[in-house]
């Protein structure tokens, strides 16, 4: 083997592996979303405790990804769409980190959760459907370097913030109704906010692969999360 | 000037020009976080209109400051300090453009805000004081390279997360006390949870500003935004 070969070789196998890291993150946070999810919706306590659990792996992976994405730039100085998916890849693992981040917030309010009333999940239910769906495809996307999924994932979004502003309403009607639902409304509401913000993050990483696999950039105004409804009465 | 001379002049240049870009992008989020603040406790309308108002030019700073990034990293193939650094501000924009959008949510929130009753806002005043002397060393600690300052930012968000489990027991009772203070707690509540994120980009900077000038890691525990008390009655 020649000395050429065999460093295209090796670059080769540590971009592979960066991908590898970044799908299994990627698989991770995925993970501990459907485990948040359920957490909340089926009050599943063992759901509830793993999704925290996972935090320190996915820490030490972004770790991992970012120690490697440094050293193949520092040593194999990559060009043009080696280098946007590189520098893709240090964007991305903090999208990664903070969605699972999310997940985790979402898993330890339903531990503390107390509900004590019918209070409807079905609002809740849908949104963390619609909320994994994308996050499902946006992962797709990113492994895949599928710019056509990353586009379908990107405009999902919307959606979202609808299931968002209809559960924000629902949750302020149960707590006008009766204020000992506030304490389980106040955690709903941070729960619907927190899947809102998954939304957004999938967002970012469908932007991310976008540029990374075409060198253009998706229009800078992408549908983003709402307030939810202004009056409340 | 020999052709060698001139690299490094244009090198050193546009090392200094992306750290001026990100200098700009730091007192840009500043400046919205202070609006921000200012809209709600003051209720200062001005102030209110002005935080959204900078988002295009806090977006435009980033994607400038990414593309200079993605350029030097290109050409010139920086190493070691040079290398971190470079990464350091791609990750860093990221955290400075969330601050940006918490800044320009709390905006709107104030805009939305009607407050028929005399709900104190001390709690979140002080709150807004802290997060943004906070910001403000952290962007100072990023634009010095001043790793002691970095680990001063960093040490000091658990006060803010104490000061935001006090207010989100003070905003519970206000809502238990009288549903009328429902809608405008729940605004205030997130504008609280808005602050507490910001405090936590803040962090996340000071974390990169180290290790960009040491190369070694902050531990990996760092202070964390709690849930809020777990019993509100």
């Amino acid at each position: 083997m020649t000395e050429a070969t065999h460093t295209v070789k090796s670059y080769e196998q540590e971009l592979e592996r960066l991908r590898s890291l970044m799908a299994r993150m990627g698989g991770l946070v995925e993970r501990q979303t459907a485990r948040a999810v359920s957490a909340i919706v089926d009050r599943d306590e063992e759901a509830a405790a793993e999704a925290p659990e996972l935090d320190p792996e996915v820490d030490s992976l972004e770790r991992e990804a970012e120690a490697l994405a440094i050293r193949i730039l520092a040593l194999r100085s990559p060009m043009a769409v080696d280098l946007r998916e590189i520098v893709a890849a240090l964007k991305i693992t903090g999208d990664l980190e903070r969605i699972g981040d999310y997940a985790s917030s979402i898993a330890r309010r339903a531990m503390k959760l107390e509900m004590e009333n019918n209070l409807s999940l079905i609002g809740l239910r849908n949104m963390g459907r619609l909320v994994q769906e994308n996050l499902r495809r946006g992962i797709d996307a990113l492994t895949q370097r599928d710019r056509d999924r990353a586009i379908e994932v990107w405009q999902s979004d919307t959606a979202v913030d609808e299931l968002y502003t209809a559960m924000f309403r629902e949750l302020v009607t149960y707590m006008m109704e009766d204020p000992r639902n506030i304490g389980a409304c106040i955690h709903l509401l941070f729960v619907a906010k927190n899947l809102e913000r998954i939304g957004d993050h999938t967002t970012n990483i469908a932007e991310r692969v976008y540029y990374a696999a075409t060198g253009e950039m998706l229009p800078s105004v992408r549908p983003r999360g709402g307030l939810g409804p202004t009056t409340v009465a």
